[in-house]
């Protein structure tokens, strides 16, 4: 089993009301570059900003990095389009960072990103890939793609009062933006991404689709934005069996939805409880209490877990927050200013 | 336990003799991207090349991912000058390939390569660091920087014989272009690497230097050529703790030489036999003939198999030589054209 993680960004993450309330957004930017550290090291090594809330919730990738400290899967991080230069290693497939949705097109090239991460998945040799993501604003440009493919378009949040309507404003002035009206794209899922997409979501179909054609079994890691994905895969023609394996926390928050949204794209779900409620941290409380959610590949992780080893990756995610500067007591720490991953990303 | 793996190119492995009898010279471009896709995926993945000599011996990077395969340790490969793209992740410093030696620069960006590298072994939150290598050609310029450093100049080769005498002249010509005679560069390491080394080089000592500095115990894993950047070390004053860890292939060839060149840079010496003699298998065999020898942190990662454990490394190394279309009674598989490693690397 490998845990393949396209991180990068979008300037949809920039725009008021849908980046980090009160948050410098130019931090945002560091967030995927910082996640993937700290999956690949255990705590941000280059970049400057640890990624923790002002509440104490720290990023999704600390849960990840957690699992991955018990249960050891080995991790390939692909380089999606980060805007800022991270110390993790990262397999090169040419994306660039995505431009604002509210331009004419906000993934200028999606075609060759996915073709690139087409052959990238289909050389892999892995039985089993689960692929995450890391992407601040990636829930908006879900949004966007699904309603682009006249998908039914409830997404998650990282933020437990979801800014739903927001994300609705921009997707509209986006699709405005590229005229398109929604459902213009059903049948052409790159399209979709090129127009209101982010340079994540045609790295990680690329990668899926490839490894679907050389026979691997693939489970996209994430809740909302994975069904964006696999939405765009079956427009895209695709038909072979995919699962998506998400977090209780996005399970709790959309609840039969989630269920209709797997069905509607022919993905079996499973959804992992990690157990947090058990505990008296503050990471843990943060996420019962609805922030953060999922992201780097958090639920897949979690589904890795054999039975009876969950307490043990809680001991060790306390162990990972102590690294991140993150106390039990909920005294938060990391940069206080860097609350990049809130709405950052996130089903 | 991190294996950090720098990974490079220099000109200097395509002159003629130093560079592999017969083979398309160009091939051995290729395979350092092909060693570390070995390393991350067990296989080649992108990589036009699988690094097996004529003779059916593969590339060290089979034995290193055996070991991992076996004992599971992290690994970070650095782009150290790739002048091929690679599927498997990298860590970006800026390096670019190396020149040949016989030019008046061989490594024009080594005080930067440095820099960065030092920063980056710095960062990292590990108590130890096992630092390997691969770069074809990477002998020769062993040679010229400790040629260049006033240091004795006994360096290994990946051939059962050692066209030393060719190396000698090729630096020679070298230390000419440079304007260089044989120890001006004393006390200036990073001068000499300019001169007549190769990316590898300033990439692996600054790594370990800043590794040093923030207080991790640094292992070189590698035989001559890791002499010749601990020589580097020294050079420039770096006085703290410094271990080698390479085979019993570098050790039987060197002799008295290798424990004396380790004293004189005051390294501790690690030499691990995998037993490769008890097998009936082509590759082991030519292990044991004296081919390859040495490379991909070879050395470093057989030093960290518990006891007991490297029957099951020899274990592995079938399945992994199996993969790399290496049958065990010696019919030769991979790409017969791509014998990239014949002299390319090893101490």
């Amino acid at each position: 089993m490998r845990v393949v993680l396209p991180a990068g960004t979008t300037e949809t993450a920039l725009i008021d009301g849908i980046s980090a309330a009160g948050a410098a957004p130019e931090l945002m930017e560091h967030t995927p570059s910082a996640d993937v550290e700290i999956l690949e090291y255990g705590e941000p090594v280059a970049s400057p900003v640890t990624p923790v809330s002002p509440n104490g919730c720290p990023t999704p990738a600390a849960v990840t990095r957690a699992v991955r400290e018990v249960v050891g899967f080995d991790v390939s991080i692909v380089d999606a389009g980060l805007v800022r230069s991270t110390a993790a290693p990262t397999v090169e497939i040419g994306a660039d960072p995505g431009a604002d949705v509210r331009e004419s097109a906000a993934v200028p090239g999606a075609d060759a990103a996915f073709d690139r991460a087409y052959d990238y998945g289909a050389s892999l040799p892995d039985d089993e890939l689960l692929i995450g993501e890391t992407v601040p604003g990636g829930t908006t440009t879900a949004l966007g793609v699904l309603t682009a493919l006249g998908e039914p378009t409830a997404v998650s949040s990282s933020l437990p009062e979801n800014p739903l309507e927001r994300k609705r404003r921009v997707v509209d002035e986006a699709l405005t933006a590229s005229d398109l009206e929604p459902g213009d794209c059903e049948g052409r899922p790159l399209e979709a991404i090129e127009a209101v997409g982010d340079p994540v979501q045609p790295t990680v179909a690329g990668i899926a689709a490839g490894a679907l054609e050389s026979g691997t079994a693939v489970t996209l890691a994430g809740g909302t934005q994975m069904i964006a994905v696999a939405a765009a895969l079956r427009h895209a023609g695709i038909e072979a069996p995919l699962s998506i394996a998400t977090t209780s926390f996005v399970a709790d928050e959309q609840g039969d939805r989630l269920e209709a949204a797997c069905e509607r794209v022919d993905c079996d779900l499973t959804v992992t409880d990690p157990g947090f409620d058990g505990r008296d941290h503050v990471a843990m409380e943060r996420y019962c209490a609805g922030e953060a959610k999922e992201g780097v590949a958090m639920g897949g992780a979690l589904s890795l877990v054999p039975d009876g080893e969950m307490a043990a990756v809680r001991d060790r995610l306390e162990a990972v927050c102590a690294r991140l500067g993150i106390e039990a007591e909920g005294d938060a720490g990391g940069d206080p200013s860097a609350d990049a991953t809130e709405d950052g990303r996130g089903p």
